[in-house]
């Protein structure tokens, strides 16, 4: 197939993880006939840098005509002046809202080959393989609030709200990507207590009875399932949650397998390009000495050739090839433990030659 | 001193626990000259059996008449049935009110001797000791809610809500609570994104500053904290949050210690009597078998002698009680992990024996 590819470094190691992700992608390319044309742009705090603009509009419309976008990271301690106009930040959460992405995908998958990393014991954490799915442009964090004088006291509120069709377009994405795993969605909401909870629960099982009847369903509170995931980690696929609940679970979930920098996520809207990138930050301190660790945005490549090119075999041979290498022994030295490690550089060429 | 005391045994388990701590309070007020008065009364299932009201009007006479109230637990399937007027779990709600409760206190504290019962590795969850104070009557799940229309579609909302002293009050209990601790208090909020935490995040440094210079004071996002939980649990000391953040954050949290049979709470109001009771239920499934687990119950009449009667060197020698026997290698069965088990009776009475 052909696919049209943004690459947006930005900053920090931005630029040396995409740079190991893309030799993958054009090392996959090859090895399965597929033709994919790279479009290199700005976001973050070079774009800052050199257009006073950390998303500028040459990026938009780029990222619009694209098929698919790997983003590394942005942000550093250069453009952290509260006083300055914008901020690289603001960048990523300006693609997200043009390109309409509200579907959050985290996925937490234990390699075996670096248990002794996750601060779970070993044998609860043995064959975790979580996709969550948080949605990402409504609940609280989206809702009206404002301040003022309840009964005489100085008050301040927020509100939760969900619609109808928020839930049954990232209950839809979640249910078909269980599909595609181990046939299994588990949805998490607060109904005993939330009414917009209520609705998300009522609404999701509709979607699943009348267009995803072969999926096995249920539903876990929140609070809950804070507490499974510690005790058992392994017993869940595909989690679907709202964008507060979501932002907790996956930050918690993102401590299980003990090294951040393995860890990618995606951004989908309803048919256009999706965003995918490292859950980890530009990790300026080790900017430019060829040490990052790749794996992370080699992964979320993966997710890319999966979810938005429907390149299933291809996304496992990735896979398959990271997992390989984390056999064979190669670390960087975020996930050596003080053992030996690997450059950045090294590590993707490992995962390159084992697909090629 | 003298103290009146009530006991709710309700349902389950309860009855044999709150024995069980009785006896215990009783060894107490012996060996340190203290008159304790006990009040037994009705709560729960048995409440509802025997006056058709799962709190009767006496209960909430003799509980707001008292200096403490200790609690063992309520329902079972006997008064499960969907169509029932009113449910055991309902006396509990209606006495929280009653006495104004507006605190919920859940110590998450290791006993080395059990660690191997953690998720955790042992080096990380070793030195684990948090006192959590959970806002328990105002934020989103007290808030205003409804559903309707927005732009064509069903939509339903809910509001979290804080005043000022609401904060205040739980800030100021949490605060004293660090000050017989290790004086340091973290605020968990998530002020980037919402007005109420705002609130909060602003009362609550003002509290500190004006009020308790002296106390080490931090905050945290909710997302991050519920990343700590699980790789630096040892560094907390005492946490306050709000409701819903609370709910989340202390179920995660309880997971910690590897056995929910250890683990006692307190809701407290301004001044009145406090409530304290096991965080377990009322475990239907082994009632008068006589094998339950007494001392988390245990453990929360030392939060009562602490926090209700300010009799701390004596809160601190149950605790060290608790402790001894487990370093004794005594084990109720959900804490023995397969190995030799001793009854409830024999537990209690083995605390009692290092009081005496
Ligand atoms: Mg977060
Ligand atoms: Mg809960």
């Amino acid at each position: 197939m052909k696919a049209n590819l943004v690459l947006l470094p930005g900053d920090g190691i931005g630029p040396e993880i995409v740079e190991s992700a893309k030799s993958v992608l054009e090392v996959v390319a090859k090895r399965f006939g597929h033709e994919f044309q790279y479009t290199s742009c700005l976001i973050g705090g070079i774009a800052i840098d050199e257009t006073g603009d950390p998303l500028p509009q040459d990026t938009v419309d780029a990222c619009r005509q694209s098929d698919a976008i790997l983003l590394g990271a942005v942000g550093g301690p250069k453009w952290d002046d509260p006083n300055a106009k914008t901020r690289p930040e603001a960048g990523l959460l300006r693609i997200r809202k043009e390109l309409g992405l509200f579907a959050n995908l985290r996925p937490i998958k234990m390699f075996d080959q670096l248990a002794d990393a996750s601060p779970l014991r070993p044998d609860i954490i043995k064959g975790t393989d979580i996709l969550f799915f948080r949605e990402l442009t409504g609940g609280i964090y989206f809702g009206q609030s404002g301040s003022g004088e309840v009964d005489g006291h100085e008050s301040a509120y927020q509100s939760m709200v969900y619609s109808v069709p928020e839930v049954e377009r990232i209950v839809r994405l979640a249910a078909k990507a269980a599909q595609g795993r181990d046939n299994r969605l588990t949805s998490v909401d607060k109904a005993n207590v939330l009414e917009p909870s209520r609705l998300w629960r009522r609404t999701a099982a509709r979607v699943m009875a009348d267009e995803f009847p072969d999926v096995q369903y249920d539903v876990v509170l929140v609070d809950a399932m804070a507490m499974h995931l510690i005790n058992r980690p392994a017993d869940f696929d595909v989690v679907v949650t709202g964008n507060m609940f979501g932002d907790i679970l996956t930050d918690e979930a993102s401590m299980l397998p003990g090294s951040l920098g393995m860890l990618p996520s995606a951004s989908l809207g309803d048919g256009g390009p999706g965003l995918y990138e490292p859950i980890h930050g530009s990790a300026p301190d080790i900017a430019g000495k060829g040490i990052a660790n790749p794996l992370a945005t080699i992964l979320a490549s993966a997710m890319l050739l999966r979810h938005s090119l429907d390149l299933n075999e291809e996304a496992a041979a990735v896979e398959s090839a990271v997992q390989e290498v984390l056999a064979d022994g190669l670390r960087t030295a975020d996930i050596a433990r003080g053992g030996d490690s690997v450059s950045t550089e090294v590590m993707g060429q490992a995962v390159t030659a084992k697909l090629a």
